[in-house]
């Protein structure tokens, strides 16, 4: 399988690679005029990119036209994720980008352990973690993590802008196989933009359960057995993958 | 909602409490005489369960007719997971519990990075890490982590005792959906056990998807992003879980 890489500087036929990645390419994997390789613009197209030269720092390519990114599923799904302790965020974000989630929004609520510290530091780690595990596991996207909202109200505000908005409940709700039966019933007229909230450590309060249904999303249920929060994240995001198609 | 702990020792309208947990209900809870708590004999039957005296290092107990655990899945899952290097097969085991599997049977294949060292030890560790997730998530059982398979031809030999056999291969196969609406339309006469089996950083020889597909296993393919062999098997259970009905 040729390598893959990441570039914006995709036109005209030609390409460009910079940086840690040129080097990656030219001196660690020493590869050699004429080879290919397969670039993404990180916009979920990709092109098979054959080396043209090699300058200070940068490789050129010549690139034949882009394709759809294979690895994209076909539902866009924001992770509203509640701020959980230690370095379970990053876990969440590993496994999260690997199971297809395409952009990442912490959030603070009432019952959170956690505290807001250093967010704009952790932020850019935050990041390059999702960046690299998009690198890994093969993304056609740099998925991305935001900064975390301040109040659970805020993110109940942005739910408007989603097709499809889910409130991962404690205390129940309608599962996720009927709630996504009728979503994909209904005649699809472009990639489905879903959100799914899932809590910290503490849970949820009620009154966040309710102003999350009136802002219109709908409360589901993951079971009986109480999931930790690095846990649920993971399994909402393999069971709305699994559920529209795009894990198999 | 009250307390919850395993016991054995279950009958005749009795039971008995010992060691840790007797002495997290008496001296850390306080509990008195009187009180109630649920008491599950680790066989997904609990009983509701009302103090009746304090004795040195154990609690008894007068207890009602048992009822069946609602925590346990309708499908008995045995998790075959190819032997991860570091740590990584401890949080298989934590996720793995939570998200509902009975059995984890770890093996070791051709591609292992892992090599077997103390597997005795470490085996206490790991069956250890799954009774604490088991009180955790609320679950009937206590899930057993057993001996690894020294080699893969160990496991494929026990796949005649399956319902079902997911073989969870990288170079794909039937999509996890198909199969499963195909065995859920048969009538269940009992409950299903499901083995499912994912492989370790090195994935899977093509010897060795062939020789589990000769044992009857159903290769299964999860889509065209790579999972690491930590993220695999969770999704794997998530996914099984979600399209069983036991993940609502």
């Amino acid at each position: 399988m040729p390598h893959r890489y990441f570039t914006t500087e995709i036109s005209g036929g030609t390409a460009i690679l910079r940086g840690k990645d040129a080097h990656h390419l030219s001196r660690v994997m020493r590869a050699k005029l004429g080879e290919t390789v397969i670039l993404c613009d990180g916009k979920a197209v990709e092109y098979t990119a054959t080396i043209t030269g090699f300058e200070d720092d940068a490789v050129t390519f010549s690139v034949k036209e882009g394709y759809p990114s294979v690895a994209e599923p076909a539902v866009e799904v924001t992770l509203y994720v509640g701020y959980p302790k230690q370095d379970k965020l990053e876990t969440i974000i590993r496994h999260g980008v690997e199971l297809g989630c395409a952009h990442f929004a912490p959030f603070f609520s009432r019952y959170c352990v956690a505290a807001p510290k250093k967010e704009e530091q952790k932020n850019a780690r935050y990041n390059k973690i999702a960046v690299e595990a998009a690198k890994q596991c093969g993304r056609g996207i740099l998925p991305d993590v935001q900064m975390p909202r301040k109040q659970f109200r805020a993110v109940c505000d942005e739910l408007a802008q989603y097709d499809l908005s889910l409130f991962f409940y404690e205390c129940g709700g309608e599962p996720l196989r009927t709630i996504l039966e009728q979503v994909q019933a209904a005649p699809q007229h472009k990639r489905l933009k879903i959100a799914a909230i899932t809590g910290s450590e503490g849970g949820f309060a009620a009154e966040e359960a309710e102003a999350a249904t009136a802002a219109g999303a709908k409360a589901v249920g993951l079971g009986p057995r109480i999931l930790r929060c690095e846990t649920a994240p993971l399994a909402v995001l393999a069971s709305i993958m699994t559920l529209t198609g795009n894990l198999e």
